[in-house]
């Protein structure tokens, strides 16, 4: 039997398991660094009774996956936090850890929309924008992890004034195209806009740039796209036909978009499946 | 004893060996298809005496990774080109086949300035910009192979009124950064160009555009620019410090960028890695 823990910046979903079919889940609220990871805890090894073998976790990040330390978020007391250590101490198991957005390509790709796929891609357009790829069957690690959400598109500052939200970059993708940029810039929430508004003209051109450009650098065979803005969920067919325009017929093969599968559980689905990982891998 | 191939649009490079300490090669001008061929194949059956046990090519593209062909290139000779084929026929031996920038980072892997390094990218900036990358020790395959060069970044039209030389995207990385751009824009080649000469503030800003938005996917450890274009190499230092002012921070660990060390040979001797693992995969 496995633990899950998706560490989000306002919640913690954990869960105990073996798999989609028989998970138990609960939510906690983020609140100070020890209290919600003890509650996490607590929760985890009254639901298990004893019979856990692995915990895995998805966090919010940037997180330092050589350490399992979160490093540097904006929420101040989280900063530095050594999160997988303290689970790990808590529980007593091995902890598998990645960020969330890795988590939820592996649980997708276990026992999702990206089954049978050996190089997808699972993207979140949300409160921030994150991106976790699988390639070859593996998830992309390198020096750090990917922050997809930070890459540099055109912006057309005559077609666009607004100048992007990111407090490191301005305008990149996540600047751009993140439910808060959204709302800077048309002062109303990316669910309240109606579907023919002017936003999801601009928003499918952004998505489109920046997988088009994901396309060129990983190939991956399928996308997934997630998080709160697409539930706006004509952005699908939007962003496919905007892909196509961009990549011009120059990439002949292009992957299939469409929504992940294991909805709001993807992320606690993905730390079970990161909890089977460490498992296995002894 | 393996041979090796890399094919280019202008030569096709030949080799016999089995590693770069033992390497004989021999050039060949590419003219029409089967006569290219034909010669390559005659020389590396010559040179290596019946002790033959794979052939690698590491080829110019666009090509299908499943078939062995070349595909849509503009050189309508060699539009659907069955290369792989012909060569197995040829030598009747296994034939490892690849684009030659994923060659190239096989080659500098095993052999060169990437070696001891899971997660790297080879980079070549010259008539056009490729890129090849491994992840996790694999190099990165999906849907096809990556086409990095055509990746959309910021162009500022005020700064910078050359629109671009790509015949598919216009001011793509490639239709801004590579060679011919650098002609097109300033009426000069690249290694005529003075190094304090104003196209390299410009050129500089672009491939560190581009490099970024391959460190916020790839995550890279090491990052290796080839190509005619960097003969001007005051760029590996430029490029690099614009990298580090683009990502402002963020991403806490950069990747060293430097040249790659097998040098003019970078492809052949890639071309040879791919025989060798064609050769271990049996």
């Amino acid at each position: 039997m496995f633990g899950a823990i998706e560490a989000g910046g306002t919640k913690f979903v954990c869960g105990v398991g073996t798999g989609p079919q028989d998970l138990v889940t609960t939510q906690i609220p983020t609140t100070t660094p020890d209290a919600t990871v003890a509650a996490a805890v607590d929760w985890i090894r009254q639901q298990s009774a004893g019979r856990l073998t692995a915990v895995g976790i998805g966090s919010f990040g940037p997180v330092d996956l050589n350490t399992g330390y979160i490093t540097s978020t904006p929420k101040a007391a989280w900063r530095n936090y050594d999160l997988a250590g303290r689970v790990e101490k808590g529980l007593g198991v091995p902890v598998g850890f990645d960020t969330d957005v890795n988590a939820a390509i592996l649980g997708e790709a276990r026992w999702g929309a990206a089954r049978g796929v050996s190089n997808c891609l699972y993207l979140t357009i949300g409160t921030g924008i994150g991106g976790g790829a699988i390639v070859g069957g593996q998830v992309v690690h390198g020096l750090a992890h990917p922050e997809m959400g930070h890459i540099r598109i055109p912006h057309d500052a005559a077609e666009d004034p607004y100048a992007g939200i990111c407090p490191f970059h301005g305008d990149c993708l996540e600047g751009l195209a993140s439910g808060p940029a959204i709302e800077g810039r048309w002062g109303a929430r990316a669910w309240d806009l109606p579907p023919d508004h002017a936003a999801w003209v601009l928003e499918t051109r952004y998505l489109a740039l920046g997988i088009a450009n994901f396309v060129c650098t990983l190939s991956p065979e399928r996308i997934l796209i997630g998080g709160g803005v697409m539930r706006q969920s004509q952005l699908y067919q939007t962003v496919t036909g905007e892909v196509g325009r961009i990549l011009a017929g120059y990439v002949s093969k292009r992957p299939e978009i469409g929504p992940p599968q294991l909805g709001e559980l993807a992320g606690v689905i993905g730390a079970l499946a990161l909890a089977g990982r460490m498992h296995e891998s002894g």
